[in-house]
């Protein structure tokens, strides 16, 4: 193609390879960092915090393109709506990558203790998430409503995880004092990993939206909104 | 104007009042939401969940209103950058509608149980947070750069409060082992008011960007980044 224009197919094609690159990257990340706390292993942590550069760049190429897009194309409907869903997908990615850094930035400050217990089900939890990311975006690419729905109803599984894993050390910490800080550090990896599988479901929902050009992210119901996800068909939790 | 076509203009002004409104409800659902902790007052934290669904059905009617606006007026350079900026800033006041959510719901938690101190330096951080999301939404409306960059730099006095509520709570809990539940619900609220931070802090982020053309999202230095926010000028904080 050299340096003709591109043709409009291309240019989304171009665009959706991006975001895939950018999602493998974010899962990637998530994978480490959590084997850098279950493996104590500080260099992989370290890995974690020198690979977000290519993630925040990944961010702005999608950011850059999608406003060009926007600004020449000039696209309608489906095509709108990709675009305008991919800069959010973007968005959402860019925060899991985020969160896997906290992630080895509170693995760096554990590691100055000793290991408070093996870890099993925050690896658990992790590969749930990355899971959840993963498919979100095949989902994306495949313009599958089905396995976005399939995204969101795993939500609920994560936090139920998330729930338990937190009675778990609230009793550590009860038993002995000694454990606080460290329980404290792993209570809040799992809120981060939590969260990482909320923004999959956001990235799942933008793709619903996408596909059947209505919005599901607040839950419309006999002209009333209530307020809970209908992705999960209950109340959220914190 | 009746049925006739509004001008272009003024369907941009209905945008940015609509985002106005949404900033405005938000700000007031973060105060609602600590003083019911505050306070202890079971009726203000019912107040914030029954309130959440206002807050949603501006974020559908944002993100409506802008891909109508870029459908039928395709518009181009800073008019685009305007409307993509509105549905970023939407998504950023929806997570913080969500965040006073699950402040309410912590405290709801809480009051089963006797107040573990009065409360100063959260509501003091609530007050920070709230006054970033004011200024942020300020800066939109007034393409404010300057103001926008104030708003990212209040970002760290968040960060160190809730650095320093988090190393209070941990002498509590190792003092008295007692306090261990109460002590890390109230960490999770800081954490909330944190986020809540953090969201003001990409709304300026994104207004720099509107304004200047130019993403300050990830400092981009020397050809390379640094994956530091230039926002602050130092490693965040998890």
């Amino acid at each position: 193609m050299s340096k003709t224009e591109r043709p409009f197919d291309e240019e989304l094609k171009d665009l959706k390879e991006k975001l895939l690159e950018m999602a493998s990257r974010a899962e990637e990340q998530i994978g480490r960092a959590v084997r850098s706390l279950k493996d104590r292993q500080q260099a992989l942590a370290c890995e974690v915090l020198e690979k977000e550069q290519d993630i925040n760049r990944l961010d702005i190429e999608i950011d850059d393109m999608a406003m060009r897009l926007l600004a020449l194309r000039q696209p309608l409907a489906a095509d709108l709506r990709f675009i305008t869903s991919a800069m959010k997908i973007g968005s959402d990615l860019e925060r899991i990558g985020d969160l896997a850094v906290n992630i080895a930035e509170r693995t760096l400050e554990m590691l100055k203790f000793p290991q408070l217990k093996p870890l099993i089900d925050i690896p658990r939890m992790a590969e749930l998430a990355q899971a959840m990311v993963r498919d979100a975006l095949n989902a994306f690419i495949a313009k599958d409503a089905e396995l976005a729905r399939n995204v969101c109803q795993r939500d609920d599984q994560v936090d139920k995880l998330n729930a338990q894993i937190f009675r778990e050390l609230l009793t550590f910490m009860m038993e002995d004092p000694e454990t606080i800080t460290r329980a404290v550090d792993l209570i809040l990896v799992g809120r981060h990993l939590e969260r990482i599988a909320d923004h999959a479901t956001n990235i799942a929902e933008d793709v619903i939206y996408m596909v059947q050009g209505k919005t599901i992210k607040h839950h419309v119901e006999e002209g009333r909104f209530t307020g809970l996800k209908v992705c999960n068909g209950q109340d959220r939790k914190t």
